[in-house]
């Protein structure tokens, strides 16, 4: 018996408090629709639905030892994320597209999601502009020096995955300013332009409200909550060269890697 | 001259254009504030603001070559992310609390974030349960083997921080009944309960919207930006002894680390 079972039989003890045992009864139903949602989540994110369909809510309410409404309630969970959908007498499935971004290595977008389709690049705006002070600071450049500034919209086979606000110190910048940005990453340019491969990046990940603005872009609606990943990469020689401010569409990405206990 | 002031004069020509000139400029202004405000983000969050306040709107208009007009867009982005106020006065303050989870070695909270102040966890359940396959299966537990599943609400200096859901496999949990999860990470109990150190743990990292209990739970308004961290942590001997799921308010917590190009 689920510890929440246990604790609701408790409860419900004592005829002057059913008000608060229905207030416990709700919240404990809603965190046992929290917890089992969370498990289904990792499944049907890592496909281990056979052909994309949930089982049956009562074959689920057996498996995990949960009621109906619990199910119910998780199913609701994952749908208002997007996550699944309810088709009449079909049952649930699985509409999630979300694509795993490798977190071990300093990866650009088309690498790292290669098997997963497509990335093409629609550039907003590209051109030199004099570097904002934190930007030459940490590009190591003086105040005011040009730097290339590119802003790209980023799609998966088609669909917006991140808006893309980057900045490249000017003697790199120049040999962007005519390559394919819209079929290749910076990465990749970086390392072509340079002769030198990347070395490390700082990184910085946050969970962010989409403003109106950026949702619009992004295709997505106002305030939904977007991975947002601040990224200073610098050559292998140690030059900063690329600082990338990306908001990545919460829905459609996943960041996945290894930590370890001593470093 | 910054590309999108020069893109935007481009855009004037002509009569028969006015609306959609009008709509280009608007466009490219909340370019620009987001720009503007990506700059400004990390500055506040990283305390590069003497005593907490921004400089006054026409300084910081000058120093990014922006307009007034953009400045406080700019401004309104991170007011409407909750990092600054307006002070009728006195000018923008920072009011961030955001705190820096490290993301290069494998920490409990307490730990990572020992220099910001006293990380205490209210427990919500605590109870040993039958495992849920997926639990069991990345436990690598016998299908139905009873786990210590552990619900936490962790705060730092008083402020909801994460809600966490763990499941530990109950030879290890039975010594965590009686420990002092108030005031201490189950990474600490975990090394001392079985005399090994962490190994390394699996991490996956989304960003979702905050469902209504959750929210509530987390004294977060409805539908904000949730970090949710999946981890599976293991004992340095390989075996898996920690699975969780765990949702830190978006508007309280950053990720930071480094990335390598080569493994």
């Amino acid at each position: 018996m689920p510890p929440t079972d246990r604790i609701r039989e408790h409860a419900g003890h004592g005829a002057a408090t059913t008000v608060a045992a229905q207030r416990v009864r709700r919240r404990l139903r809603a965190d046992r629709a929290r917890q089992l949602a969370d498990l289904l989540r990792r499944q049907l994110l890592t496909g281990a639905f056979p052909h994309g369909a949930l089982p049956h809510e009562s074959t689920l309410a057996t498996d995990y030892r949960a009621t109906r409404n619990t199910v119910r309630q998780a199913l609701d969970l994952l749908r208002a994320e997007g996550l699944v959908e309810r088709q009449p007498g079909v049952g649930t499935l699985v509409v999630a597209q979300k694509y795993p971004h490798g977190l071990d290595r300093l990866m650009g977008l088309a690498e790292t999601l290669r098997e997963h389709g497509r990335v093409t690049n629609e550039v907003r705006t590209m051109g030199p502009v004099p570097a904002p002070a934190p930007v030459a600071d940490r590009l190591r450049l003086p105040a005011g020096a040009d730097v290339l500034y590119i802003e790209r919209l980023r799609r998966l086979n088609g669909l917006p995955l991140s808006l893309d606000l980057t900045y490249v110190p000017l003697d790199i910048g120049t040999a962007l300013l005519t390559a394919d940005l819209e079929h290749t990453d910076v990465f990749r340019l970086l390392e072509a332009a340079t002769g030198l491969p990347l070395g490390h990046a700082e990184i910085t990940l946050e969970a962010v409200d989409a403003d109106a603005h950026s949702a619009a872009v992004l295709e997505a609606p106002q305030g939904a909550a977007l991975l947002m990943l601040e990224r200073l990469t610098h050559l292998a020689d140690g030059r900063p060269v690329d600082l990338e401010f990306i908001r990545f569409r919460g829905d459609r990405i996943t960041m996945s890697g290894h930590l370890h206990r001593s470093v």
